[in-house]
């Protein structure tokens, strides 16, 4: 077989892969790109751009809602729709062609498999196969799958995955919703909004968004069920049926629950299958284990970013682990030092930033209370009734919210940071900064919030603290 | 005349008064608190309150507006008004009184006036005078007042102050502003959204907000000659006539605008009158100069805070400079260290944190281009437009909005940051911190903003830096 060669083969044109081909492009390097899918990943067509664009009228009404003078009229679902269907581009990725052929990058459309060192073929939709080799570096990026838990009739119910619900068109009037994640949560909420008029969440665990800090899954729980979301913690689903609609789900209690559809949002495993891994001596199965310059351990031209190596399943995490390599794959090809702080990834151990576009929204970075008392920091936490801040105030009657953080007593800096509340998507980046700078407490002390922002938190809670 | 005797007298209640007693008693010592008007002060009741419940509504209505699939009735100004109301408790400060009786510190209502070393006399509205003796410092804190410019008929014209605007009860259909800065602008266009069909701003500079980057005020002044507000750069007022109503104004260029009121908002001047400065060796006049513990120098148990100083006309910033002086007047009672770094004010002086609430908001921390050239720094600028962040598309049609950093090239960190663009204000504590704290940008790189988060704009500023 003949081979092309390039500098860098990425596999997976999803945002991580699009960096990837960016830096090194940006570097001198030559690149190709193989994507079986959409140019644009799953983040841009079926994950975060539409379940915001979704949920962005959601959490708009509610602001409304809380400040009088203004009278919102019912949402018109079909208008959201369109407005998703125009955030996805119409799932056409012709946007995202060009800006990898602007690059300049050569795209590959078809399944990028390894077929030994430095060596990928692509196989195109007809069969064609074309056999790429890498002069230096193959990055895979083939980010993850969704999996179904083995509970007996559930993958004969035909049940909705998370993208059924991004790229929702008739909204059921009854759904259930399998898991208390990230997904589960805003999709329920979402699509409750639109018209689900009976929503009921089925949670295994005891609280929402389990990885974060308890309050803020508490007072999401309480925002879901004043808007009559019917929210089952200790939930354990024992079967489903589907013979004809409805969908029946039962539980364990020996309860059932009818719906017309069923989301099953339980979470994601690697897209490994079929990648080839064996083929250069990796197992099979699990997340593609790398290094903090995401080369995998043992296979020096072998790179892995975004979702498929599980450090953090986050699309902005994914891109900065994308510029991390597309810059060390530079570095290392040009002969030049590969271990500059820029060429490794130091923020995805410490707990990465993270934002849920639920109503109230939630946002935390690096570790909850919990985490750091198991990492062993000598753990102080401060707390502050957000409602209480003036500038919460401001924005609207009864806002409800809450602010923690975690602090580490020896060194007195901030270990993490969680807020749950309307509109607090935007107060995490600050959080983010002092975590990431490790600032001292007694340096944010002079970071003085404007009044009277919502930000004014970080007054409050550093007076908690006994500044 | 007998005197009272107290550890500490704070002349002035609004937040900075307020913050200076807090302090002084949690650190163990007696405090009297004179206050001639309203306990909480300007802010509370005239100024950053009533004008940011006044401005809320407006801003949500125009996120509204740029969403799809909602629809609003038209704003309801009565209510508005009404929750305006709520917000400075009907003008009544028992809340407040409440809050220093409870510190506990001592709440004395008349006019206080230096009258002698470390002695303040209090004359109450019936014209008795108590004498205080301060056993260790005498705290000023009396704000500031508006100013008129000499213009021939102003005075006389019975202008609109911003309190006029503040607590305004019937909307003026026809209003005209003379002023760009914070509070011409903001009032200008809550009023103008609450029913003065026209409006005309008079601004006399070459754009709004003088004091920032020059692009702020321009997509400010876009955004509200968009929405029907005439705006007039480089306007000359000559003259201005009210005989009976209405009020007409006259420009250099030989135009008039007659107008229902006239709102004057040129600025602010220390309110130093009558408050016995002479007494204790002061020049009356300009604003009370004090050092970074809020002393003023050659008089050792005299300190002034918050607008007075002259430092900074920012809610924000008085109350820090009240928490500075508050907790180094305790370390010098108590005779401990008085020079650890949370008693000197280091905030003030590098461009104190600003956030303006019109649409589209702007917010800046630190120095802009010009200021940062003028102080010698080795400056570079990069800019990036905010509607292209995918956080920004997500909040709405049409975002439109501007970011600028101001980069010290030789240190690599950030001296200044300017945000403009719809609900921007909450992006401005990452800046401050970053600024602050002189946090490097290589270590900024790793502060990864959430997807798809606003925020998103710190990546684009940093890789348009070049990293």
């Amino acid at each position: 077989m003949q081979s092309t060669d390039v500098d860098v083969i990425v596999i997976g044109a999803g945002p991580a892969g699009e960096n990837v081909a960016g830096r090194v492009v940006r570097g001198g390097l030559s690149c190709a790109v193989v994507e079986e899918h959409l140019a644009g990943g799953e983040c841009s067509y079926y994950a975060c751009i539409p379940s915001k664009a979704l949920l962005r009228p959601m959490e708009l009404a509610a602001e409304v809602r809380r400040v009088p003078g203004l009278e919102l009229g019912p949402v018109d679902p079909a208008a959201v729709l369109a407005r998703r269907d125009e955030a996805v581009s119409g799932l056409n990725d012709g946007g995202q062609v060009d800006w990898i052929e602007k690059l300049p990058a050569t795209l590959l459309r078809g399944r990028g498999r390894l077929a030994g060192p430095r060596l990928v073929d692509v196989t195109a939709l007809d069969g064609t196969v074309t056999r790429l080799r890498a002069r230096h570096a193959v990055v895979l990026a083939t980010g993850s799958v969704p999996v179904l838990p083995p509970v007996p009739g559930l993958a004969e119910a035909r049940p909705w995955l998370s993208r059924d619900a991004t790229t929702v068109r008739r909204v059921p009037a009854r759904l259930a919703v399998l898991g208390g994640g990230v997904v589960a949560c805003e999709m329920g909420q979402a699509l409750h909004a639109l018209g689900a008029r009976e929503t009921t969440l089925l949670v295994r665990g005891s609280g929402l968004l389990g990885r974060m800090e308890p309050f803020a899954g508490d007072l999401l729980a309480d925002s879901m069920r004043a808007a009559g979301i019917d929210v089952r913690l200790g939930a354990e689903v024992t079967r489903v049926e589907r013979d004809a609609d409805p969908v029946v789900v039962h539980l364990a209690d020996g309860s059932a629950i009818e719906a017309d559809e069923l989301l099953v949002a339980t979470g994601r495993r690697p897209a490994v299958d079929d990648l080839g891994l064996e083929a250069v001596g990796l197992a099979d199965g699990g997340p593609v284990r790398v290094d903090d310059s995401m080369r995998v351990p043992g296979v020096d031209w072998l790179y892995a970013v975004g979702d498929l190596n599980g450090r953090n399943l986050l699309t902005h995490m994914g891109k900065y682990q994308a510029r991390v390599c597309g810059d060390v794959v530079v570095a290392r090809a040009k002969g030049r030092p590969d271990d500059l702080p820029a060429l490794r990834d130091t923020s995805d151990g410490r707990g990465a930033p993270q934002v849920v576009f639920t109503d109230p929204q939630v946002c935390a970075v690096g570790r909850t209370e919990h985490a750091a008392r198991a990492d062993g920091f000598d753990v102080r936490t401060v707390e502050y009734d957000l409602g209480r801040v003036s500038g919460a105030y401001l924005r609207g009657d009864g806002y409800t919210g809450r602010a923690k953080a975690v602090i580490d007593e020896r060194r007195r800096v901030l270990l993490g940071v969680t807020f749950a509340g309307p509109a607090v998507a935007e107060l995490l980046h600050a959080a983010t900064v002092a975590v990431t700078a490790e600032v001292p407490l007694d340096t944010l002390w002079h970071a003085v919030p404007a009044f009277p922002t919502v930000s004014e938190i970080w007054l409050r809670l550093l007076e908690e603290y006994g500044l």
